[in-house]
């Protein structure tokens, strides 16, 4: 009988660990009546990084042979896509490896687009996100930050959007690195943009980037569709790919709205 | 006054017309505790169509240089992927034009590995899904049923996972045609299964996938840890990349339960 009582205690926890490692548990509950695209199309022509792999798509079967296929290539980094810590971190999550409770998190979306008028090169700064936060509330823990600069209604036409001037310096806003140790102290699961780069287009030492990945949050650029998120009270789904060891991916972003 | 009147009714609809555009309603309200993800990782050596396009992932910058940055290539198909209705039939929606309300979505689960065990070649049939009716209540409108035939443990092993037979023919179950009728006047949103295809390895004719897919249906192929999703609750989010004018894509499936 003891043998027999241990066997279902075992049993039981192995049965308990296994739906453990299956469903986890969101940081937040969740409601949703509405949803919200944030994702750029994919297609050829959309802008990339200045030097990195654009994305094509080459056609192997057409419907004379009853069907289609197709072939992508594309930089991990072409389009909207999520940086994994492990982007400019040795040893750091890897974008498999980011857990569904940071990519499942509430999104907090600052516009900032009545500064970049007249000013490209501006970077969000403390007091912005403090200003923000006297309007909206403190940002929640584990929220994913949205900045809101307008670059995203640029994304069809490259090179308004890349915006790079005689000297090859490009000319977008970003986050100016003195941001990153506040959001840092807010605990943010991750940091999105809608332009080619967190940090500005006129950085040379991506300080932003690495304070955000070195502290394992994960950033997300080229988002589309911002001015139809709130500044508060939507869900985000990051769906992201899940490239084993990749440093970045392409990703679905979808918003859900109460 | 009447100039002005015209003008400012004019501009709330185009408003109303522009808010319409970018949040779309739910078909059904979600509401979400915890997290599955049914997405297979994607690696090289993965499972693919044979003669398909395989997932390479090419290193073109690592830490050396500051930062890893990878090229993906990869068929369409290959992986965690949805078929766009216009991967076989010309003028239906390609990848792109999946409306997200159709996207995210009720998951109903079917689960038919004991009928698989000892025959790999099994097909669905409609007494097959009215026994899960009889059992779990009629398939709600607008649902994506995912059939979980238990092959998803196969996936880190091509060989066994494709199963070729010396004739070159292929051995995994699927969906029977028959079934496509009685799924369709349950207007269902999509299908997906575990698999390399909706169809059993043996079909010839695709008369699974011809029937959903001219009915503007979408299929998700090789989705992965189907036995941690229930036969009902579920709420599956289609993460699915918006490649324009593509007729399948990689996805990140999330299903989000209460």
């Amino acid at each position: 009988m003891k043998k027999l009582c241990l066997f279902v205690a075992f049993s039981a926890c192995a049965v308990l660990a296994s739906a453990n490692l299956q469903a986890e548990q969101l940081k937040q509950p969740l409601a949703a009546t509405q949803a919200i695209d944030l994702t750029q199309k994919m297609h050829e022509g959309m802008p990339f990084w200045p030097g990195g792999v654009p994305f094509t798509m080459h056609r192997l079967v057409d419907y004379d042979q009853g069907y289609q296929l197709h072939k992508f290539e594309v930089g991990e980094n072409t389009g909207t896509h999520v940086d994994a810590p492990s982007h400019f971190i040795k040893g750091k999550q890897s974008i498999d490896q980011i857990p569904l409770s940071n990519l499942i998190v509430p999104a907090v979306m600052i516009d900032i687009q009545d500064k970049v008028t007249g000013n490209p090169d501006y970077e969000l700064t403390p007091s912005d996100i403090e200003a923000w936060e006297a309007a909206n509330g403190k940002i929640p823990a584990n929220a994913l930050v949205v900045l809101n600069t307008g670059w995203h209604k640029r994304f069809s036409d490259s090179e308004r959007y890349i915006n790079m001037d005689d000297s090859k310096v490009m000319h977008f806003p970003g986050y100016h690195p003195d941001s990153a140790k506040l959001l840092l102290e807010r605990d943010v699961a991750g940091v999105g943009i809608d332009t080619l780069s967190l940090d500005f287009g006129g950085s040379k030492t991506f300080a932003f980037h690495v304070a955000m990945l070195k502290a394992n949050k994960y950033q997300i650029e080229n988002m589309g569709n911002l001015d139809a998120l709130p500044a508060t009270g939507a869900t985000v789904v990051v769906g992201v790919l899940p490239v084993q060891g990749g440093s970045q991916a392409q990703a679905r972003i979808i918003a859900l709205l109460p």
